[in-house]
């Protein structure tokens, strides 16, 4: 882990590293206010293995090989294993960046696993961590089950995953992050932890197109053209299942950003759960029990400026995607 | 149907008049800023039939027998018969009004249908029209069948109904009023009229007390001797369910009251539909293929300010109660 005493943001991207992960760490790596000391890696769009070579392969190609990878579980807390989703593969591809040939990392995951790290952060940078997860919240679960103190000494946690206001995008009810580990999401949103969950009641709200693309592949930088090819895949991918929308939604890069810019989302105060047993389990919903509690733990982002989010988005990009070679 | 120029919101409630409805009616009369024009019957907490003697009979009691009392249809759409729940007899007492004796009423129903009555109004009092329903919306998905107008004709709708950020609270999904008749709701949220969803999401958020009944008991009239022996009937059934409350929610109340005064709850706008299928049927949610519609039709309370909305609510009972033999 790296860290320093800049006053920047310290990130931490916990993902299951396929296309919009991917864009994710250009993102953060494209921000002057941030600082990206830690890629914690988690399952879902790909198995736990790629998405550590994947962090990897694209902090290096696009110029950081000083962020450390971490590598977190394989499956979630109350499962044996993990199979990607026949879906997903569609979505992101076998090789979770659509396809698209990157080179191969020239290093390894750093040895830490990554609920120690969280442990280790939480406590070493406090309030200046920002911890985004953007894949099921396991990690995170894990790193509160070793220290139940990482709730309240976390500084903020902006998550991709759930659906309040929305339907699902696996069932009516669930979102596909959430689902693949209800019981750790649960646990997180019980925890006491302050978290902005950014679900697809604010990403479907966020549209991608070729048109941006096609600028990242003019910038004539080896980044720029992998990035440009992996999203016209994922938004390929997206012609065929929501033809209505003419791109892509932008899931990750979203949460990211409001980790960094609360601003950039309206939110509900309330205390959530998630739906366990029967047929809404997956279901992220307010709980009842503790409705009427005054203070509330979680901000559900419900409204966004999706125009003030994509200039803002595009300019970080373009610079993380511009310095390479 | 009454309705006159004075100014006031012309209030039309439809009701399925069990205990929280007749709170309702008592609330609009003691309203100085309303006139309560109609009130058009449902099924729900009582049958149909029940539902017309129970309006009948509360108005005269509360000194109002000038008010007009339509009855509805007496199931839903795609159903063709309709039974009280066991649950909702526990809730509200197999009269409807939590076995309290009133006294049978002189007047009889006036022999217009209320959907009938729906478009006369609509066309009739227009802008000034105030809905209410606090049951299935059976009749005003009849009254849109009759004539598409109406959506674009009436007033303001509240609606006490559905569950958008919280539980139902007759499956994990569902709210009672807007199971009874999927179809129903579903036709008014697509409908394009303009509607306040007040919902268990805000009507969890109120309580009412012993100590509140105790004070309409002190009035020495009989209508608030009655009143306050229903509510506390009310309340001995929320002590079963919901012990922590120590006390009864105001769903039908706090949607009246919203119909008069927005301000007391902040709201989402969102175009929402209900599932009609699944294991989700009857679930009220945000349309998908509407979310990024510039216009939103549907305003879903989510906050409210409880303490404001108790005194204005005991106000008005107060006036009401008091004003009886």
């Amino acid at each position: 882990m790296a860290g320093n005493e800049s006053g920047k943001a310290q990130v931490i991207l916990d993902l299951d590293t396929g296309i919009d992960d991917a864009m994710a760490i250009a993102y953060v790596l494209g921000s002057p206010d941030a600082e990206l000391v830690g890629i914690t890696c988690t399952y879902g769009n790909v198995e736990v293995g790629r998405s550590v070579r994947n962090s990897l392969a694209l902090t290096e190609l696009l110029g950081h090989p000083e962020v450390p990878v971490y590598r977190g579980l394989g499956h979630a807390l109350a499962s044996d294993g993990f199979e990607v989703l026949p879906s997903t593969l569609r979505i992101h591809g076998v090789n979770g960046m659509g396809e698209v040939e990157v080179p191969e990392p020239m290093r390894e995951a750093d040895p830490t696993p990554a609920a120690d790290l969280i442990v280790r952060a939480a406590h070493e940078l406090g309030p200046r961590l920002v911890y985004v997860p953007t894949g099921p919240l396991t990690n995170l679960a894990a790193a509160l089950r070793r220290d139940p103190e990482v709730a309240r000494l976390i500084g903020r946690v902006a998550l991709m995953g759930g659906a309040l206001t929305q339907p699902g995008n696996v069932s009516a009810c669930a979102e596909a992050n959430v689902s693949q580990d209800p019981e750790a999401a649960d646990e997180v949103f019980r925890s006491g932890m302050r978290v902005t969950m950014v679900g697809l009641d604010v990403t479907h709200q966020t549209l991608l197109t070729r048109e941006e693309t096609a600028r990242w592949r003019a910038l004539g930088t080896a980044a720029g053209r992998a990035y440009a090819d992996m999203i016209d895949y994922y938004i390929g991918a997206y012609a065929e299942s929501a033809p209505q929308l003419g791109g892509c939604a932008l899931h990750d890069p979203l949460a990211a950003a409001v980790a960094l810019d609360p601003s950039l989302v309206r939110t509900l105060p309330v205390n959530l759960k998630v739906d366990l047993a029967g047929p809404t389990r997956g279901r992220t919903i307010g709980d009842e029990t503790r409705l009427n509690d005054p203070e509330k733990t979680c901000a559900v982002a419900l409204g966004v400026d999706s125009e003030r989010f994509l200039g803002h988005f595009m300019e970080r990009m373009g610079r993380a995607l511009g310095a390479g070679e």
